[in-house]
């Protein structure tokens, strides 16, 4: 018998969500996107929370576990998948694993917070019509492009964050750098760094990613 | 030959050098402090940007890697070393680890940020003469209250955040929690929460931290 697929909870525009959607793809695991209309509060009805505590997106069954936080749920797919689909992408040893941890925690503790905050006051604020902060703009502009140097040295010397293949460590900035580029005026954060360029260019022309965008615009399923 | 000590570069009073030290102690792994004199801008020296890059602390080394971020380098250690100290501390099969890895994301991504806050504004700026941003404190007292709420219902569930026992889930909430309790007047949003406060005696009595509130305590060593 076939296994059943996954189900991945929430809207793919979310960035955690699609960071889900990108491994799931990258791992060739069947998958079922449950639709959660936040709108809607869904995300903080009583059944959603039993899955997801923080009343956050996204969620994540298979047939043995439920799991919130996207890049726990990454972990678990590529290590229970480690045979199927892209082999490397939590690496192959423990060195390689290493490396890319520390690339994946640098995603998750360094870029994400200028990254998000960025993303949602240029690109969310105004479509939820949401008063933007320049502050905060400036501020995160600023953490960012600090930030961003130290990924053109490293993109300088290796192909990859982690080395000479594409890992989760690369796949975890896709959701940020994606709307940072294609939905704000700031892509030049990304774009102007020869280095971070190239690997943008790489990372983000991946048959999985590419597949990730189409979800995002399309149509969402009907709710959970 | 004896495998040599590992180095962990960073003042103990860092609440990410203090994890890794939990974890080198709770794995009963030999290790060398290396002290950082972040006053003196060691933290920002061509040599130490070369093993973290982001000139933060802490870095660590072995005969094999170099390596930052603080769960990444206590993920290296509890996975090279899984047959040492607390066995169990990374999970013994895939469920456990997929359990420790959600609370482990939630602590850095949920916990974190708003726990952070509070103490650098109610611990750290007083004593570095930095002025107290009022809006912060309240913004994120009030955020980090939501969060234990969702603490206090999983820890009257189960023992410990990813199950019966303690894990690096648990470990790592441990530097912040501890300042927040000892060295802010905002404990209470630990300790008057009945299943969190259980579980914060629990875990904060545990002999390795000790150590590693000792090793706060102590001078430091001197520099690299």
């Amino acid at each position: 018998m076939a296994t059943p697929p996954v189900k991945v909870y929430g809207p793919p525009l979310s960035t955690a969500v699609s960071r889900v959607l990108a491994c799931v793809i990258e791992k060739d695991v069947a998958f079922e996107l449950v639709n959660v209309n936040m709108a809607k509060g869904e995300h903080k009805s009583p059944d959603f929370l039993k899955i997801q505590p923080f009343g956050q997106v996204p969620a994540f069954q298979d047939e043995t576990i439920s799991l919130f936080e996207s890049r726990a749920i990454c972990r678990y797919i590529s290590e229970k998948h480690s045979e199927k689909g892209n082999k490397g992408l939590y690496g192959t040893n423990p060195l390689e694993k290493a490396s890319i941890e520390q690339w994946l925690e640098a995603e998750a503790q360094s870029f994400n917070p200028p990254s998000s905050a960025l993303v949602f006051q240029l690109a969310f604020a105004p479509r939820m019509k949401i008063k933007q902060d320049e502050g905060l703009i400036k501020q995160n502009e600023e953490k960012l492009a600090k930030v961003l140097e130290v990924y053109e040295r490293r993109l300088g010397e290796s192909r990859y964050l982690a080395g000479d293949e594409f890992t989760l460590a690369d796949l975890s900035y896709l959701p940020n750098a994606h709307y940072l580029v294609n939905a704000t005026d700031r892509g030049e954060l990304i774009t102007s760094r020869k280095n971070v360029d190239r690997w943008w260019e790489e990372i983000s022309s991946r048959a999985s990613w590419k597949k990730v965008v189409e979800l995002q615009n399309s149509p969402p399923p009907a709710s959970a």
